[in-house]
């Protein structure tokens, strides 16, 4: 996990650009600081719940990345005036009339990015349209909005099947989002930061000029989605999960774990890569990979598959495995905390703040 | 919720068995008072975790429906020694001896079950194999272990398509424990408790002549999944996750909710019946269906597909949505808390008890 936090590190200050760690794969503060050592603690969250946490153990610089509506201005509006610097972000223009209002009336001044669709299409506005000029252009005149810049995701680098592929969508976020800066700026329209990232597209672009600021999350622990699809290799996995073996069936080559659904996550994995990637790779209490991969998954049983009877017979019940799982972001948040190990000893315990 | 509740409850008293409801689907107090009102409070549990919660409420016999392992044994004596009757299960004959051995030790006797598998396939001993005969005379024979009789979970109702093929495996599920019951008796064992028990078959089964114990969980909430497969009608389902609009994308034809991967889980529902069952029912706050399905998550997002114009109208960003998930079990898992409806107004709030 170190390394990990170290290398994205670097790769963001030779780049340039601050590092805005999402938090969200983790909850943890002490992660959280790991990401942050010698930057100035800037992050970025998932939940209003989060940056609540966040606040209160010090992180005072917090752009939460899902698009903000009314039912939070509230709980905002009360974040913003406990001291945190909120940012929001939104590709609503009656959204942004409303918050307006709301600060107004609040007496406080947002911070607000335009969600950026860099063609993951699940939200933002396309670069391309009247509103990636407008919505911008409405910010920056409403009364009690400062507009913060543009920011996107590129989400869709995680269902392409190859690293080439990968680079691909990376040039492409930062060309689009550099590119509408560039229009935002010719149309007398200031964009203070350009923000981009996902781990996948972190880990392979060539170059991020013009680019201000990144906010990968999931590289701190990677995961077996991430080592498939090549962003990492298997020994940069930081995150497994500890599991008893409770049943050992030899004449159908199994074992069952007491890791199930909700100790995994249901997560489907890479499949159109590794289309029997199950749901997680079972290691040994030393983290080498056993061959085996957890196969079905009810709320708390994992049954795994054999890869022979030499397999079998190093597994009996009461017996421990570690579960390598698809995608630690949704593995960690099952939890309520992690045990840290150093040396394969477990020498600290770092609670996992969750909910919404 | 309460008709749920009432209802199995009086198929369990009409048909002569004891009901011991599994708690796994909501980890709550309340819920689980609801279920046992006039009962003797006999409750199930999937995690020794929710046996310590249950016990500090007055639940005080309790049955840990996952196989034991050695791993568990300091635990389980801990809970006991509190003053519960725990009650355990097996299907491994080198844990009953360690068990046994443990329990010397502590000077503790535990109940055990075997755990039998009825075609489900995923843990527990066939029931015309030897050591179906074998281990229940292992523990009755053990100086520290008293045998608690025959135990099965016909999981395989859930794999199902049709009413008809969950009546034949809830009538299997009991003949085979029935006579397994038959078999050990006439070998001389007694046999205290035959439990059985699944959402479906307890729905589905004719009779339940010959079993002592049922351990339907679901039934109190019912879901999407179930209410495709027959076990209930959509009607009688009585756990939604409320969820904000944060983007509406009228020329795709969708909108994007703030409940997504973690606050729904990745249970991909009954697609072997309904292929587009995607990851929950849409409905609007008065809990009527809207026509739309969830069709794809990922951690706080959940894209909606709209059935048309109309549909889309009514859900601007800022509105509110239910959505009514596949799988209550691991939704209700995801979250902290149940906020309790009467008459579509909020009128308590009850803790879930989640974790290991």
């Amino acid at each position: 996990m170190k390394t990990n936090g170290e290398r994205i590190g670097n790769v963001a200050k030779q780049n340039n650009v601050r590092l805005r760690p999402h938090i969200k794969t983790h909850k943890c503060i002490e992660v959280a600081r790991i990401q942050t050592a010698g930057h100035d603690g800037a992050i970025t969250v998932s939940t209003l719940a989060e940056a609540k946490a966040f606040s209160k153990h010090g992180f005072s610089d917090i752009t939460y990345a899902v698009p903000i509506e009314r039912g939070k201005f509230e709980e905002a509006i009360e974040i913003l005036r406990s001291g945190v610097k909120l940012n929001l972000l939104t590709d609503d223009a009656a959204t942004v009339k409303d918050l307006d209002e709301a600060s107004g009336k609040a007496g406080v001044n947002f911070n607000v990015f335009l969600k950026i669709d860099c063609g993951t299409h699940r939200v933002g506005v396309e670069p391309h349209t009247a509103a990636a000029i407008d919505i911008p252009r409405q910010i920056s005149d409403a009364a009690n909005l400062n507009f913060a810049g543009i920011l996107t995701h590129a989400g869709h680098s995680y269902d392409v099947r190859s690293v080439e592929a990968v680079k691909e969508v990376a040039r492409h976020e930062r060309d689009c989002m550099v590119e509408l800066a560039e229009r935002l700026r010719d149309a007398s329209i200031e964009v203070p930061i350009v923000s981009i990232g996902s781990t996948p597209t972190i880990n392979h672009v060539d170059h991020l000029k013009g680019v201000d600021e990144v906010r990968p999350g999931n590289y701190i622990f990677f995961d077996a989605f991430q080592a498939t699809l090549g962003s990492c290799s298997f020994d940069d996995t930081a995150l497994t999960v500890l599991a008893a073996v409770i049943h050992r069936d030899t004449q159908r080559q199994k074992i069952v774990v007491d890791a199930g659904a909700i100790a995994l996550s249901k997560d489907r994995g890479p499949v159109s890569i590794d289309p029997g990637c199950g749901y997680g790779h079972v290691l040994d209490l030393d983290g080498n990979e056993t061959g085996m991969r957890v196969t079905s998954l009810s709320q708390e049983h994992g049954e795994i598959q054999a890869a022979d009877d030499a397999a079998l017979a190093r597994f009996p019940v009461g017996s421990r495995v570690r579960i390598l799982a698809n995608h630690s972001c949704l593995t960690a948040a099952q939890h309520s905390h992690y045990n840290v190990l150093e040396n394969m000893e477990i020498v600290d315990r770092w609670d996992i703040h969750r909910g919404w």
